[in-house]
């Protein structure tokens, strides 16, 4: 078999972990939570559909590209859920080990173009990162607001976090953050968020 | 909220439900079904990764959008089964019928691009078109031959069905094609297809 071909299809397999690695997240309707898998599609899917509201223009094939590689490095490192201090502490490292390995499976340009992608998702500063990070965020706050506040019930969530965690997302698109903020106000009225 | 963003988040949360439509490929290591949502970012991941290996140029961001909608019809009209005849046989009107109303939630112009990319997928003819049913017809024969043929045996696969679902593959792809016709070989040997 074709070489590069060989080394593509190994990660491709190897890869597959991410429909085992579940996020705190639900699925619409709450009956199980979502893993990496599905939550990557979906991020693909809204840069699809939703660039048009992002603040500056940007490459929808790189924010493509970049969700759908953002969280392969949980393959190893696992889900670190974004309120979790302690597990946020040990994150970078975690991951860094994680990427070297994972993207290390591929042909060498293409290791360098996913590293490249995922340092750039990281770094949070080029259009593409903060609007991939603008889905990242909405999502899961979109799913919860679906599922009645669940998982901000369950872990107890503070508006501050929340607001701590978007703090770029207005810079990203602030169509998407007014729609956000309709999201979080609603759910501290029904007692879902804790006001700070 | 703005108008369009409304509509698009019903969209997006609508087909959150093809986290719930089950293929019947399992997952590396066949501890249970994939999903459409898993199948369909692993597809756009291939669409990334594996592009060189199309035999026409394609256009890797139109082959990405396409995988990541061509299953959306499925929420309604449910996964059918590739060997499965009579399903296959009612699959279209099945299939158009979920199409109208899933694409219908989107503005306008976002219903026409979808339904003209599935409509694209579905005829199967243009280089991005082929290139999508290469990765859609890999990626279950590579988790399959890595779950040691289980879906094959369970349905008891003959080798006639795989060529006949398979008969544009190598057109779309050659290498791709050598790979599958490698992995189709040994899993006769191995008894996994039944040989005719």
């Amino acid at each position: 078999m074709n070489e590069r071909l060989k080394k593509q299809k190994e990660f491709l397999l190897e890869v597959d972990k991410m429909k085992q690695i579940y996020r705190q997240t639900h699925i619409a309707g709450g009956s199980r939570q979502e893993n990496d898998a599905e939550h990557s599609w979906h991020l693909a899917l809204m840069a699809f559909l939703l660039s048009e509201h992002a603040n500056q223009a940007v490459d929808v094939l790189k924010v493509m590209k970049m969700v759908l590689i953002h969280d392969l490095v949980e393959v190893d490192a696992g889900d670190t859920y974004a309120y979790d201090e302690k597990g946020n502490a040990t994150k970078r490292q975690r991951e860094e080990k994680a990427a070297d390995r994972i993207f290390g499976i591929l042909p060498e340009d293409q290791r360098r173009e996913i590293r490249s992608l995922w340092e750039e998702f990281e770094a949070y500063e080029t259009p593409e990162s903060q609007f991939a990070h603008v889905l990242d965020n909405f999502q899961p706050l979109s799913l919860n607001d679906y599922n009645e506040g669940v998982d901000w019930s369950r872990h107890q969530v503070h508006k501050h976090q929340i607001l701590k965690r978007n703090a770029k997302t207005p810079q990203g698109s602030t169509a998407i953050w007014e729609c956000m903020e309709e999201i979080i106000e609603k759910n501290i009225e029904k007692g879902n968020i804790i006001d700070d």
